[in-house]
């Protein structure tokens, strides 16, 4: 049986005059596109030209959904009362898919960013919330998140495909959970390193931990970064180390 | 042949923690509500409440949108590059889709406000661009807008459907355009005057300017409004008096 | 001795074209008013049409300052970084101060709003970071708060002048906290209660906590209410109740 | 008698993630900051920093002020009313005066941003506003904008310092006006003659227009870039060329 692999990444992240990330350069290495929707990154005309872009491209769009904080990038929690977090996700999720239609396909999957994605890592109120906005919006929906999140036990719950997710570039604990981002070494940086561990999660399903333990990990998508210098071109290199390997990528079923 | 008029109104007009207008009065009066998409006015929870109340109440959801513009609610004119402009109201028409359908039906028609409403009047770009949207979005959504403007005739040129309104309590010149609220008496403020014209305006297509004349008006809806004190209530009158002379208060087709 | 009160009302609270609270009648009744700086509530226009009238009634103009958060009226909890808080206040406070003068007086006060009043009250770090505006500002600026709050304690260490304040209508618990506003009981309605209430504490330094027991309370500031039917004239009546007590009532010292 | 010139540019112009500019580069440059005050760029931590460097490597601070328009950059057209335009100023004024003076300086002069600095070069309204506003925040600060202007002539009527500034990288008319942007070889992209021009202007007074006719101009600032690749570089080189010249480089009296 062939191991495969999605990549997916963030892009449309600019806002009016201000660009973040080079999309151009990811478009053309990635299967998955998460799609910023205007609420922490993202305005309606970057939008477009994304999901334009995206479908030219044969990328598929996803909802990179967040708070309500542009001057934080999302990357700020907020202490949202469950219904009005379901009411922004939807609103973000309409917007974008606006837009996918208009370019010919529409939104495949919903991936929260920043500080809604770490905190339904464990926080079962706004994870709910989450899940019940992409069940309103459409139950079809996959959502892309950590393995052995609470937003991930909940959307399997409410019967949502769940789609587990590997970073090529961070580093894990012996638990499977990754090394906080405070802490040394939660990054990798070294190309090769990145390269080598990305095709072990994909062939593998594993994982060396930052303590040498081997961890198992079953992602069914691999994220990687274009938001710093040099990073797109690793990226690039993730996948062609990939491929040499014998995995497929592309977009989960 | 029975006459027939559609009442519109514009609704779900506060944001967060502040309110515009008696919505839940205007429920109950109306036919098309003109839901505010969150540029101008509108916040996703009022949003959805707006759009759960309208469906329960049998009310159609039009999607009222508008020029990013919070703290100036939509009245200001911007210059906006035609694109953008269309990409912003792709953006709201999704937004407002995403409530319109979770409550159980879609959005029905396109209403755009204030000052983009005024300028789309007379001028061809904006007025393009606006038409322009609503082709992407969906070339089966009709506009609805002032008689005679540049956007419905250019949306009748690009295949959409176009529903001309009249105002219940605006004064007409003689050319059959409003007269300017910056001028004396541009507001009709005696109620059974409003009545009265409303009426005729729904029995006879016609109304009688500023100056005396009759004019010819071909309306098929006819515009109330909830925001100021006792505008709910007159426009409930309004309502009894159409009914009274036999005209049927029903959405547009 | 005569006994002393200020009394203390948040004002110009609106946004653009929407309104919130009565203003003109509570500017008769206050002595401090607690201007909303354009974060959470407020924009240019209604900051200065609120300084200028507090100027013209002798109402001293305090610093309403709050999360960057309009559609959630300042009331969420958002982790910030402690100098992102204090360059968010630094703005406000400039901006605000920037009306005062015009009007020809100043900023006199700072009374932190919403979730961030409840926050200072027991996280060190964000009243520090609150602290650390007044004292880089103008450390000569009282900080307006809860007694026995994180803030004040730190602001009194830092060395700024700290104004104790309570609430007419609220209910207290046996310790001299505030009953959390999710409780039954929470606010007291009866308006002869809210009168008594506030003469106890202005002459008595005392309030009946909900369970019977009398509690000190040191308050050089009663906080009113502007923003629910009839608030306004309940203040005034408090004010009325206050005089007839013989307690004076002005601004702090 | 040595020939003087003050060298301008914007800074601060990013929000939040997002950074536009070399500001780091610049600030070796440039002898006066024209600051973005949080309207359409700049948010209250990029203006603290901005602030605090200019401060530490002797750049004088101004007001870049503009319209509020965050995704349009302050680019595009709006329809303000005179007293509100005067408002937001004010406000942007004051908020920016808070990091200058907490910095140890404080805001010197006022330059307006984008399609506001355009609009107020030939409309009386907005620039009598705009004048309004600084006699108000402090009637001595000079007021930066283009030579000829309404804003320029207004402000002198009303006894402001006024500082007509010339552009590096412009293309004049015959008329002493800038080529407008969508024109052709509106932009001066020969380094080399970007340096000739900028010595000319500042120690002749005079410029060489687009159709070869010479013409003069009076200039005592002149305005660089850093928004564009190799932009920084090429200010750092017109600066160079001024002192080789004999030109001093120093703020406007």
């Amino acid at each position: 049986m062939q191991h495969r692999i999605d990549l997916n990444a963030d892009l449309g992240e600019g806002f009016g005059q201000w660009r973040l990330g080079d999309d151009e350069a990811l478009m053309d290495v990635i299967t998955s596109a998460n799609v910023a929707c205007g609420f922490h990154a993202g305005d309606p005309s970057t939008m477009r030209r994304t999901c334009d872009t995206a479908v030219a491209k044969g990328v598929r769009i996803g909802a990179q959904v967040g708070y309500r904080d542009l001057v934080g990038f999302g990357r700020r929690d907020i202490e949202y009362a469950p219904a009005e977090l379901t009411d922004d996700l939807l609103y973000q999720l309409g917007a974008l898919d606006a837009f996918a239609r208009t370019a010919g396909d529409r939104v495949r999957y919903v991936k929260p960013h920043g500080a809604l994605y770490n905190r339904i890592v464990h926080d079962d109120v706004q994870a709910a919330a989450v899940v019940e906005a992409v069940c309103r919006y459409d139950p079809a929906l996959p959502l892309l998140g950590l393995p052995g999140s609470a937003v991930l036990r909940i959307a399997g719950e409410r019967g949502l495909a769940t789609v587990p997710e590997a970073f090529a570039d961070r580093a894990y604990t012996a638990a499977g959970t990754l090394v906080p981002r405070r802490e040394p070494h939660a990054v990798v940086h070294d190309a090769e390193h990145v390269r080598t561990r990305s095709v072990r999660i994909a062939r593998d399903g594993a994982v060396t931990a930052a303590d040498g333990t081997e961890v198992r990990i079953a992602a069914r998508s691999l994220c990687v970064h274009g938001d710093t210098p040099g990073a797109a071109a690793l990226a690039a290199s993730v996948r062609a180390a990939l491929l040499e390997a014998g995995v497929a990528v592309e977009p989960f079923a």
